[in-house]
């Protein structure tokens, strides 16, 4: 094709930033050093708001351009009032999140254009242990299976690969499939 | 104190419905074998689109009473929009949450009033990991911090018994702590 007929891919990552700032990070580690922070304020019953809006990186002090919250609450199953998703399913959003901008940043750099993505993210889960029924039920998710869901000007076998680097390269699927040190204190 | 000085506990909590559901589960232990799902569509670069609407459990298919959403996204500093907070942000507010919650559900079933619950949560995170910078750096946090603030109508004592309690009950925390299996496929 000539490149008339070729328009330059545009997945809307600015890959060559993302590449500089790569280099830029290798040469001055200390800057690569992040601190991500929510604050969570409880509401009623199991209802709770969480907020962010600063982090560290870079060397300082950061913040976005407005404030997210993100309400969370139990269904109305569990005689609660339903104001907001499970915390679980609120992992199950940052886990798609992540894949799915990690899909978004390689095919950019790898000159895919993407039509659409969408991912389906299931977690198994036995109530059983955090409702404290039965001591031999972990707490957490039994399982996970993320499905996407790609359209791209690709080949099935690219578009696997794609999906396999993002994957590969993602803090929220490796924070959820190897030990992360979580301490919790007190006033 | 006489009882018209002491007025009922309430956190907002029905912990009677809660230990009812416990001892339901317990005998159907089918009921209690919960999907939580998420769907992630992508919008732009690193920007996407949460939602959380339905679930199985209690042995069917199961909505919440509205749909929520959740928009992702990486900061301006990554040559991004900032349209959302960024994936891992998110799963500090899905911890945050849990715990929250957590503890206002021991602290009803403890008679301990709460008056305020605050949680700061941050994750410590190398980003060349993710960059692909140095290969000896891992994607995910090097480590988390909850710390709570709480005014509740107790000694710090039993406070701290009840955080650490909501601590050993938690679906989040226990997901982030030990190894989940996590399967990602396409198309």
């Amino acid at each position: 094709m000539t490149s008339t007929e070729s328009p330059a891919v545009d997945n809307g990552v600015n890959v060559g930033a993302l590449l500089d700032a790569r280099a830029a990070l290798s040469d001055a580690p200390a800057g690569a050093q992040f601190q991500w922070r929510a604050e969570t304020e409880w509401l009623k019953g199991t209802h709770s708001r969480g907020t962010v809006k600063t982090f560290h990186g870079l060397g300082g002090e950061q913040e976005h351009i407005s404030t997210f919250t993100f309400d969370a609450d139990h269904p109305e199953h569990f005689a609660a009032e339903d104001q907001g998703a499970t915390p679980v399913e609120i992992v199950l959003v940052g886990l798609g999140a992540c894949l799915t901008g990690g899909v978004a940043s390689v095919a950019q750099l790898r000159n895919i254009q993407l039509r659409s993505v969408k991912a389906t993210i299931t977690g198994e889960h036995d109530i059983l242990g955090i409702l404290g029924a039965d001591p031999e039920v972990p707490n957490r998710f039994k399982s996970i299976k993320v499905h996407f869901d790609i359209d791209a000007d690709a080949t099935p076998d690219e578009i696997a690969a794609v999906v396999a680097q993002s994957q590969k390269r993602s803090a929220v699927y490796d924070s959820l499939t190897n030990p992360v040190a979580v301490a919790v204190d007190v006033n």
